[in-house]
């Protein structure tokens, strides 16, 4: 189901995935994007294929495939980028339609024991601190180049 | 595995139930705890039984079964509270012993659009604000109360 005033189901909508250089990978139930903060190099957004508000919604089934994707995406990014911690986060308070933040935590981040929330937060008014937040040190192309091939090979291991 | 070192696997090994008054549910895998900042009235921390740090670490049937803990945790905090939205975070950068953050949100908190940790953090330096956050307007006996009878019933409906 695709709700018109749900920005998520637009950017789902609008794929296929050339149209969009943050699409990571398209899982059956979900869709995998580069998220915004890549100062968690790696950091990236798995979207609901189709709109619900709560996991509580889901069909048993359509619930664990979904939770499995999300654990396929997580792996992947670790694999990749060897974080300290991955952090998982199932928010939509501002956009109610499922998504899980999966966010790599570097044992070198000054804020490392707190949810990336806060740091964000305290940048609000910092132009530059959020920019750093937003760039980090690495190509977001080369980012994504990186969690494609790890995805593909992951994938490729369970098939 | 328990670890002597993890607080976490310390709370896991201090059950039986009655001996903590914040112990709600003990499922196979995991155990849930009524959470700190009950402002989140019903908020509850669902701790796995083992010491593992991250998902990825787990067999597959028994990160599915976590996994099915956590969505039954969450669906007693809905089904008894009706928050706006549920929040699921699984962090563990300061205690990294797998453990979800459940967390209601509903639609009275002037910061429902940001995760609970903003506010947590603004209200740091303000002892009154985190005694508001931490205590709520409803006895916690209460609220953990609710939660048991609710839970109680979901799991009868299942088996």
């Amino acid at each position: 189901m695709l709700g018109g005033d749900c920005i998520l189901c637009r950017k789902i909508g609008s794929l296929p995935q050339a149209a969009s250089p943050d699409c990571i990978f398209e899982f059956p139930q979900s869709v995998l994007f580069l998220g915004p903060w890549q100062y968690y190099r790696g950091y990236c957004v798995l979207v609901a294929r189709w709109h619900a508000t709560e996991l509580s919604q889901l069909a048993p089934q359509d619930r664990h495939a979904h939770l499995e994707e999300m654990c396929l995406a997580a792996r992947a990014i670790e694999d990749a980028f060897r974080p300290k911690k991955m952090n998982y986060e199932l928010l939509g308070n501002q956009v109610p339609h499922l998504h899980w933040h999966l966010v790599p935590r570097y044992a070198d981040d000054p804020d490392f024991k707190h949810p990336i929330w806060v740091a964000i937060d305290r940048a609000k008014d910092d132009k530059s601190a959020l920019r750093r937040l937003e760039q980090g040190s690495s190509d977001r192309a080369e980012t994504a180049r990186i969690l494609r091939n790890q995805l593909a090979a992951l994938m490729a291991r369970r098939s």
